[in-house]
């Protein structure tokens, strides 16, 4: 971060909503320098002119891999957030990447580095206390119930529970009315709280005797992907190969 | 709080779990003094020897009305924590407090200002916003979901959003996994959280555009009733009459 | 809420930013129709044209007497969040109202309801609890700490705390790195939280023997007013006269 | 915890306070046998007669020396909780374990799980977060603020921002009430709060951009170390040598 000469970024599909929010990121990031911003109907040649080092991609699942085979043959980096990727999709970059092997490429479904904490502190804390539930918190225009993010929360901590020879938590309820207790997620009970005023919480609560530990995750802004991106910038390059996910950048 | 003398009170049941740690907080309060604790075999009569002022009640249903009987006659207010008053017995204690006007009598199933207190700011905001949701946590030994006090509050929440001409929260759910919004307390959701560590708890929510309220209380000692027994021998001789629960002495 | 004919509302300083807010929130109430918005260069007789009722009133303290002045000569309610109102101001207002005694004026520095029950109940449930603290956390580039809300909050605790004859919250310290028990107001100890991702919070923890109440308020939207201005909209018809704030019209 | 015999536990300090709540947390424990306690005036040698595969030490700091070599010499393993060991301890107890290497002793000043996990995920996280604040709340008759475990946890939060060359939380704060911003531990704002009803609580809020984590450890019981003395009475015997503190063990 103190590195002498700013990371040179260039951004693909720059005019959209998601592009320009990470357009405005790149540049009050003192370390990085936008050097490039490419959408529609711009030429992406632009990206080699400019010697850009890393390039970040929110476009669309059409145009998204001949993005990356362009970046990739160019010796250049790559932070993805666009969707779409399947197995398949996953090999082509692979090999592409075997080809160019000093190249790195970031592909991840998720940049919130709060909410992947979150997950990855709840399963290191599980196989430690008998209790958890999940509580997850959202706007009431939500459709699904739970959220993603519950569901993959209460699956590593089940995964953790089971590899340490734990069974359900402690529950001595004998007369619930229906819902009370929650849904169960691979055995974790998880409660879907949908209020107006809020946007995205979720909280992971573990208890054993005399002791709890909760881990809250706050979302309230639909540009909390932005660290998470930038996280990706500044380390790409010391990562040839393909990544999948943020969690490895994390460290933990 | 800053009498000249110190309120003279006697204990019943004075040896019993409760009656103990009810003599204990008599005795911590400057401005109380414990003057006599009976329990089985002792006199009765040994509370009017002692000039006492107000008696403290936690006996058991079999020998209480006769207490009580006792005490009205003989002008000394009472605060009663023992169960079992059903209509016929209130209506019994009413009838020796009309040919005893001067006397009070406090009985009440709950002196966990806290809890009620919860309750009442619950029911007063619930008409200011659009959704509300009820989130109670308990130690994994409860037999109920959800718990009595979470029934109450959802119900006088339901009846101030009714009176106030408001229909269901929000809610958009399609997709639900069974149980995970929780259960319908007349049309408030109630979600029941069981874990160890915990002893008992609750939280109200509240949101509109923009904002949340949120009102949660926390009780982690069967103790916590001791503070609302005291507010009532404090201020039972200025209520004449027979009062049930302590709502009526928090003056909101 | 279930009248008949939606109340026919008007909106002074309907271009800037909280006016247009207002037209937005008016012609989502199905109870309310926004009947005319008037900004600067506009006609501000248009107001009667459309048989307006009560009007809402976000412009500039240099006209928002004439304003009122115009409305309450011609029989209509409004709704006022514009600052700049001294005694002398409120003086002239409540001249104009005694010559119209069915007009009603609501005055308010803060129509978040969230923030003004939170106060209100913090100061109701103060003399019930030994001990009170206030923490209060804004995101980083608020220049006052602590916040205006929070020293309000204070003052209205402590208050209500000398008024029952309570001393000081316990407190056993006599080891302390500086600040970190927090500011002093009133006798209050508040703690001032600064971090990025919040926008404006605020909890009042009160304790006692086992048992704490603790009431949250959480504001993360600039337009958290809205509903608190509708309030005023709904029921300024039924308070003929000046009302400053809007604590009266919640009833508690 | 599935293994065929369980472990044969002998407590040292049986009839202290703390080594009876051990006694009866190993009796409880499905995988663990309560082989033999042993207190003032009782033979040492009754660990060795009961062929004791690990031994539990809450003694005093004169004992405690000669109980380990005793434990050491007769390939006992050790957890041990008895305090006051310095540099010269913990030498000597190295220097006896280098002649028997197949033993292991724990020795940790602090076996609450939650509050080890809080300061090692804080100090994961904290690098990714702009902002970091620390509140710790306590009962009232604590003397010192911040409570040890928050210098603790602000020194690593510290440590670790450095580290990635983070400067200090943004803060614009310019008016300040004395104390409301909190004491500064290694540039990391922490706040005390001393109420009646808590016990030991911590909270660590970190934020970036539209999102905040908070990790929070609630402990309301003494006996809230008993499950972290028994996962060292579990993992020990794997661990030849000398572990000081519970976070080697929890494989973070």
């Amino acid at each position: 971060m103190t590195s002498a000469a700013p990371i040179r970024v260039g951004v693909l599909g720059a005019k959209g909503k998601v592009g320009r929010a990470m357009c405005e990121a790149v540049e009050k990031a003192d370390d990085l320098e936008l050097v490039v911003g490419v959408d529609q109907g711009d030429r992406i040649e632009g990206i080699v002119d400019q010697r850009t080092q890393v390039v970040i991609d929110f476009t669309h699942p059409d145009v998204v891999m001949d993005n990356l085979h362009f970046l990739i043959s160019n010796g250049i980096h790559a932070v993805v957030g666009t969707t779409g990727f399947d197995d398949t999709r996953l090999a082509q970059v692979q090999s592409w990447l075997d080809a160019n092997p000093g190249v790195g490429v970031l592909i991840a479904p998720n940049f919130a580095i709060g909410a992947v904490l979150s997950m990855r502190f709840a399963a290191a804390a599980a196989r430690f206390f008998d209790s958890v539930e999940v509580i997850e918190l959202h706007h009431p225009n939500k459709a699904d119930a739970p959220s993603g993010t519950a569901y993959r929360t209460a699956g590593l901590i089940a995964e953790a529970r089971e590899k340490a020879g734990l069974g359900a938590s402690p529950d001595a309820t004998t007369t619930e009315l229906e819902g009370a207790r929650g849904a169960d997620v691979s055995g974790v009970r998880v409660h879907s709280v949908r209020l107006a005023g809020l946007v995205a919480h979720q909280e992971v609560l573990l208890g054993t005797q005399g002791e709890t530990l909760t881990i809250r995750h706050d979302s309230i802004d639909r540009n909390s992907f932005a660290p998470g991106v930038l996280l990706g910038v500044r380390e790409i390059a010391q990562r040839p190969g393909l990544t999948v996910g943020i969690d490895p950048l994390l460290d933990l």
